[in-house]
């Protein structure tokens, strides 16, 4: 009897929740807990109509450790998959261990007051999971999570060493509105106007947000995007487990109206992440700017395109340099049709529940603090396939233009 | 004895204060009174280091109407004037009017609630001013005020009948800001996304904001500036003096980085004037991008250039076609040396301070609601060309483009 918790009903918990109702065999008893009650009902609603499957929802604020133990207690559950805001890492960790649960998470912890992210919060709990017999997976979406196992994927079947890695997220989709994120805005504005970091030779060098940039063309005749290298935080897990690498980037699209308004909102000051003083109240610039914002979940029904994501590995294989590119594109409709939400949190959402589906299959289960490409790639690789992420490979590299034929 | 109440201590405020401590044979006792009662100090601080005069400061919410009589009471001064932000005239005049006390103002009321602006409000206080022997002048900044000015002053001495004004406010102005208003952000920013209307016939016609502009050589070497056409409160009263008028518009100058702000700016529903529930507080957008913008009065010390504001006409004198051009340009490093404020605030307070004097001198008094153009043009021109704000006349067309030598 598998039971599980999720804890946010945002749209990566909604697409796994959805995923996860789809397999009964799997998740046979499912919990859905959100600051807001209501959200967890509308997915409830989603998922009964979809599926015909049941779950129950609850309300929980993750920011508090009594609260979050208490539901953990009164429900049991073997695995929690965190799909919350990042900032309630630790303290659903800290649930977890007190209450002896397992624990999976999309996105690596990160403190309000400052930007930036790195795994050591969370690494530091490794030991005491350990001690427990409990495993917590880290970083089982799709940047982080699938990039984690594309590339240990690749290294295992293609190449005895890899020395270069170019992670590449295009989202070809469209809206009709002049200003979106894909996800959270306070997490997504936060992330993509930190300072880039990327791994050259056997250390992490720093460079402005955006200064570099370059074209990129997509395969399936998805088209050219213009894609600026940012840190992004799987570089830090698979720089030190694949220490043969003497360069790993990572590098996301925007669109030009993206860029140009998020220039002008950093200019003065919108994305401010220190709070000010508002006739008395304190409040954070970018908090108040994501209240005016979409709802990164209102615009599924009204998206429309292609998300394309992968991983460009070099090495050689056999004393012969070889390249590959392992992708995945995802419709943005077709991701609504299924889930109710577009392909940014479908890519999330589904190997959230294909993590927590291998962790009670115990395929990936060890005790301690995991990252993706700890496990055996070759397992997670299937069920993307089977459960709607399926993945190509070109033996090519893709950031060589082609000659014109 | 003449006893003057300004009120606002703000950019105009400061300069109007400062232009009247300059003249203590016409004002004799100066009161100067805001919300803020330290600003009033500081301006108070630098007219003694500057002018080695004292004026007098107060503490005042100009939106309570019994506060406002009770410090007209306490004072009883000759005149107010109303430096303040547009929306407190409607109760700065009902307060003169409950204490006999004159009215001046520079810009027209306007309600928190909705953009745009119109006389009417004002207006409707004309029988009550008369029958109380009190005069209220409207409107005596620079535009609107010198700008209906230089255009009574054009009709009387160069034309028998005017039939085209355009109005062109150039500001030359250069600061280390990213995007920076030039005065109250909340105003400024109301009225320049506010729809256009111009004068074209004999009625005002409306177009969308910034959709008709052109560029303006201006003169003594300013250089060129893109000027687009806006809606300002003068043009409803100098059609109205002047119903010969076929044609009349309003410029201002705008950089395309000013621009490209303003429309990410309102893309993403910054500028805003309806309030939103921000965990559980209503915020005005707009109110709170003012508050994280650069205080434009901070930025009179690293403001440098000049303004540029005048009025070309076009009509006919005895029977022949005749254009003129009459304008001032102002140094914002000069405006900040003699009253600490830049030109944007010194063009407005310094024709404050003349339409007091003129009011005080009884020069330019009439008991009931006048707009600038009522009264005769010429001792204000003199009065101009005295205290700062100098004055030139172009016999030519600056929309013409003259031909290469």
């Amino acid at each position: 009897m598998n039971t599980i918790l999720i804890v946010g009903a945002g749209g990566v918990g909604g697409v796994a929740a959805h995923k996860c109702a789809q397999l009964p065999e799997i998740f046979h008893e499912i919990h859905l807990a959100s600051r807001t009650l209501s959200k967890c009902r509308l997915v409830a609603t989603s998922i009964r109509q979809r599926t015909g499957q049941e779950i129950s929802t609850h309300r929980v604020d993750a920011d508090n450790l009594n609260e979050a133990i208490a539901l953990l207690r009164n429900l049991s559950p073997d695995l929690l998959l965190n799909l919350a805001l990042p900032y309630q890492n630790l303290t659903l960790m800290e649930a977890c261990l007190a209450t002896g649960t397992n624990y999976l998470d999309t996105a690596n912890y990160e403190s309000p007051e400052t930007a930036g992210f790195e795994y050591k919060w969370q690494w530091r709990y490794h030991e005491e999971f350990r001690e427990k017999n409990l495993c917590a997976l880290l970083g089982s979406g799709f940047d982080p999570g699938v990039t984690n196992v594309f590339t240990s994927y690749a290294s295992k079947h293609y190449f005895d060493e890899i020395s270069e890695l170019d992670i590449v997220d295009v989202n070809g989709g469209e809206n009709n509105e002049s200003f979106a994120t894909n996800f959270n805005p306070e997490i997504n504005i936060r992330e993509v106007s930190a300072a880039c970091r990327h791994w050259e030779g056997d250390r992490f060098v720093e460079s402005p947000a955006f200064s570099t940039h370059r074209s990129f063309s997509c395969p399936e005749g998805l088209g050219d995007f213009e894609i600026y290298r940012m840190y992004h935080e799987e570089l830090e897990s698979l720089t030190a487990a694949f220490p043969s690498l003497r360069r790993a980037q990572f590098w996301m699209s925007f669109s030009p109206s993206y860029l140009q308004h998020l220039k002008v909102l950093t200019n003065v000051g919108m994305t401010s992440i220190h709070p000010i003083d508002y006739h008395g109240e304190l409040i954070v610039p970018l908090q108040f700017l994501k209240s005016i914002l979409p709802d990164p979940g209102s615009l599924g029904e009204s998206t429309t395109g292609q998300t394309c994501i992968g991983c460009v590995l070099r090495g050689r294989k056999e004393n012969q340099p070889r390249s590959i590119y392992i992708y995945n594109t995802c419709s943005h409709e077709s991701s609504f049709r299924e889930t109710g939400s577009q392909a940014v949190s479908y890519t999330t959402g589904v190997p959230a529940m294909i993590g927590a589906k291998l962790m009670l299959q115990k395929k990936w289960f060890e005790a301690g603090v995991w990252n993706m490409e700890h496990f055996d790639p070759d397992t997670f690789m299937e069920d993307l396939d089977s459960f709607g992420l399926s993945w190509s490979i070109e033996e090519s590299d893709p950031f060589v233009r082609k000659a014109c034929s």
